[in-house]
């Protein structure tokens, strides 16, 4: 199945993200002429609804972690990021709240004037590298070098994926897609949909799914086929794990495979290319400071995008 | 299917929720001791995993704006609150950031001492209700009247509203079950499942999902027998949306069942009894003032409340 049928499959609406598209546009457009490198960064899961007025959904497991940390560490490689991200999952910099209540950092002067007390304080004791975050978020911000982008739906994803590497061509090399969203595979078409919320008085429910098309051939060879691109592949069995990176390097041309195992995902990873396999660890002493695996795995990729980026340009 | 089996069924280990459980006992029989009336709000979706080390899920939509919204209300109408929701869904009071960006809020003084400038503060001119936010969400953690608990699957969410009710039961009739969480009426038992991810190389995908039991009549008739009980219905469909709420109160003999339509639900509920049907809307200056059909639905639902408290201590 191509894509133009697979939007029409969806009912997608080519007008819904004309804003977001041209705000993508403008900023490809302005780093081009910049000269700066970017980065497509895709995060968080991917909804394909099961009723046409969708109550349920099947939703690929992600948080949105290892996208929103991976953005900070581009942005502090000197990137400009496009972050495309599903609705409710992480972003950089304000990730870093998620695990506590921001609502913990925040209290009420006693120090009050005129006999009201409104004025509101941030306790960064409670949050010792709080200063650090907000300086790096605004920087970031204040250059114009991150622009976030939300969807929900996996039709929505692929729309927003291709107006973004299409408005990308034009960078070439100097162009990174770092594809870390948990894409679904599979969908309904909207023709095999109920309408309605479907009843549960109708007993044990049974659904057909179709498969989605591939489309990171479709990227590699037609919409940015000089750009660098970097995608994952999430298993739970290690044993089939490495065959089905080296298989997707194989079948779509592009240049590297982040290999991971589901509970191993926060500590360990493995670069996959179709001539070696690099396996980067966080030690135990690093995993009790909370280092970002992060860290390392854009560190070893900007290297390689650095050579990638002078070998295209000779 | 009974309750336990169903527990078996998707390999839930009795002590995983242990601590959570003991808290909302302590909670439970603190507010006894204080003669306080309690609501356990739930709220947020349910994830139904689709492979025994999940990758996949089922889930049903819910932001958590509902749950999160009312747990204030309750809070403001003097209710301890056992809040119970969905990890990542809308909390209460933090609910207030999700549109914007938190980080956007903060900003590094200039005001730098000693060449420092690590001193973060709060621009409240972009929130003007910052302070009352936060002075609320103080106000309710300093008096321990919210106690708040997250849960991943549907699996979870059944174990601790079981723990919660049965915790509740002391409590009698100044006991509120406010059970807005989107909970899914089907799941696959572990022993049909595949165990790791499943391969989109193996073609379509058919899934056949059993029935959750109804776990309300339990709730209903045995964990919290007194308590006042008031459910959800959300469909699409306006022609069948009212028998559903009927029917629910006729199998399950609770109190209240609070109807609405997706596209409806921030700005119209029905409150359905089987004597009445109250429907509540938002004007359309409301709307545009952002009000809370909540503020509305609370306050209806405590003065219910009330009445039913007495007419069961006489």
């Amino acid at each position: 199945m191509d894509l133009e049928s697979f939007f029409k499959d969806n009912g997608y609406c080519p007008n819904k993200y004309s804003k977001d598209i041209g705000e993508i546009q403008t900023f490809a457009s302005t780093h081009y002429a910049q000269k700066n490198k970017i980065v497509l960064v895709t995060s968080g899961g991917t909804a394909i609804p099961l009723e046409s007025q969708a109550v349920r959904y099947i939703e690929n497991f992600s948080s949105g972690h290892r996208g929103a940390a991976s953005a900070e560490y581009f942005l502090s490689e000197g990137y400009g990021v496009i972050f495309l991200y599903r609705q409710g999952s992480l972003r950089p910099y304000s990730r870093h709240f998620k695990a506590g209540n921001v609502l913990d950092l925040l209290t009420i002067s006693k120090d009050c004037r005129n006999g009201t007390c409104s004025n509101v304080q941030v306790d960064a004791t409670k949050m010792p590298d709080l200063a650090t975050i907000v300086q790096a978020y605004h920087t970031s911000k204040d250059a114009g070098r991150l622009l976030e982008v939300s969807y929900h739906s996996l039709v929505d994803y692929i729309a927003l994926l291709k107006a973004s590497s299409e408005a990308m061509h034009l960078l070439g090399s100097s162009a990174v897609f770092y594809l870390a969203a948990a894409v679904s595979d599979f969908y309904i078409p909207l023709t095999h949909m109920q309408k309605h919320k479907i009843q549960s008085s109708s007993g044990p429910l049974e659904l057909a799914l179709h498969q989605v098309p591939k489309f990171l051939r479709a990227l590699v060879t037609k919409w940015s086929p000089q750009a660098f691109v970097v995608t994952f592949k999430l298993e739970t069995d290690e044993a089939i794990l490495m065959d089905k990176a080296l298989g997707a390097l194989t079948k779509y041309g592009h240049q590297l495979v982040i290999a991971n195992i589901l509970h191993e995902r926060r500590y360990r990873v493995v670069v996959v290319t179709k001539e070696e396999q690099k396996e980067l660890l966080l030690s135990d002493d690093e995993q009790k400071e909370k280092k970002d695996i992060e860290q390392k795995l854009i560190r070893d990729i900007c290297i390689r995008h650095t050579h990638y980026n002078k070998g295209t340009e000779v």
